[in-house]
């Protein structure tokens, strides 16, 4: 707690995610924000924009602090953790918001050689094509999931707060463990990105001069538009959730190999049947998320 | 040409394309609207959305008509043209909408015992996911490409008349041959469908009570929206452009599988190149969407 009886919460990494969450709780008024970046003059952008109170020079010589989130790529966990080390014992809470839980846990572990009591891995289901401290957004967060995954060593009290700190910022949150997790994210989001880059990146070798991205329609558009996502990004998500994610990778392939099958013997009914299953799936989907619309109305 | 010196357009299902381009044609004022579905209770709904002047309710007994839009699933298009025989050598033009364009020059070619030299295959790259005449929307096609794929048998006049009816409503034409069409639209369209598809079922079989899609974000949804498309119309699609999707399909696979290895054997160098060379192509893309939109205004 600052003097004022705020809570004081260090935010590390001021990416879309970092900083659109230190906005929010700045906004609500009753947190002192500080942030780090990696990128120095990150921090008078972040100071412009109003997403931070305060930026910290020094990693190693911190202000009080009661929460700390890292919100910086995957691969980037353990040199962060290193610098934070003598801090740890003092917090309630730390948490991050990695695509992937499994590799951020094992690097906390590794690095500290423990895992604090007061660490709740997260992981907000959110996100853009747009990235850094320019696309803020406060409102990033509404209605949309934050996945936890606690684990056995975590107080009840620090997830309490991580918890009430995503709720604060108008997300749902619900509780799995690690494994899940990532199984499930590799499954809605790790794999359709790879399918993404890998076909815009086929069509482009494909086709001299992208000529063929011409004739390309809405529903090419919009299958492809995670294909502009962060590269690094997402080069750690795949070496992070390698495990996960080749799994349903080849269970994908196998399946696709079946379609592949049943169109060279023209296997209508297969297709069909296919099709129509995903069909019922994909509006199912679509009513799940005009429900989640009409909640945030 | 009608009495009236309108030119009269007979427009074979009424379908989304089919219906959006007759009502576009009789807002124009310039033209008598014919309409014809296999589904009888349709034409009393074109007539009530102002879809069509008049439905022709015996396809043998039909009026004198300048102008015939094939509008129906590439499938069906021999049973429509065994119908038109008698029709067809008093026509100026006559084109479909098919998204495939060998199989239906074939299905003429077959049907026919000739390609008459007033056809001119054509596929206006527009559509949604919705469907049927109810989805009408007659601004369907502005600044929409449409492709015509003239055949040496194709008479200037009817691809001249084509290509200005289509312009009419507002699309950019463009012509290349048929081939060419089927190898850039299975590789822009019919292959993103196809993996659609596959993705959401691989995923709905691997999840009870689909409850995986509980946790899909933005991204998922954007990349899954056209597995959500009409199954009948795309299982006609595979079954007949087989060989060039089977063709992109397999560069597809392969080019997916390096990335399967490259995960397996932690070569961030490789995934890195791949996802910066997509996020280049993709962000090109943007770029031309931009300019198309900006056009628009």
């Amino acid at each position: 707690m600052t003097d004022s009886g705020k809570s004081s919460v260090l935010v590390i990494g001021l990416g879309l995610i970092g900083s659109s969450l230190a906005k929010a709780l700045r906004l609500q008024g009753n947190h002192v924000v500080y942030g780090f970046d990696h990128q120095e003059n990150v921090h008078q952008q972040a100071l412009d924009l109003g997403v931070i109170d305060h930026a910290v020079a020094d990693l190693s010589r911190p202000p009080n602090i009661d929460v700390i989130v890292i919100a910086v790529p995957v691969m980037a966990v353990p040199s962060v953790l290193e610098r934070l080390k003598p801090l740890i014992p003092s917090l309630k809470a730390m948490t991050d918001v990695g695509s992937v839980k499994g590799a951020v846990v094992e690097a906390v572990q590794k690095t500290l050689g423990e895992l604090p009591e007061c660490f709740v891995p997260g992981h907000p289901i959110a996100g853009a094509e747009k990235s850094g401290v320019t696309a803020v957004n406060p409102e990033l967060f509404e209605n949309h999931m934050v996945i936890l995954t606690p684990l056995p060593s975590s107080k009840a009290e620090s997830v309490e707060l991580i918890s009430s700190m995503w709720e604060s910022c108008g997300a749902d949150v619900v509780q799995m463990d690690v494994a899940r997790h990532d199984e499930v994210l590799a499954a809605t989001s790790h794999l359709p990105h790879l399918l993404a880059f890998s076909l815009v990146d086929t069509l482009a070798r494909e086709s001299e001069n992208r000529e063929i991205f011409k004739y390309a329609a809405g529903g090419f558009r919009d299958f492809s538009r995670i294909a502009a996502s962060d590269p690094t990004m997402w080069h750690d998500v795949f070496l992070s959730n390698r495990d996960a994610t080749l799994k349903i990778l080849r269970r994908f392939q196998a399946d696709l190999s079946q379609l592949e099958n049943a169109i060279e013997r023209n296997d209508g009914d297969l297709l069909l049947t296919v099709f129509r299953r995903a069909k019922s799936a994909r509006d199912f989907f679509t009513e799940i998320l005009s429900k989640r619309r009409q909640k945030s109305k």
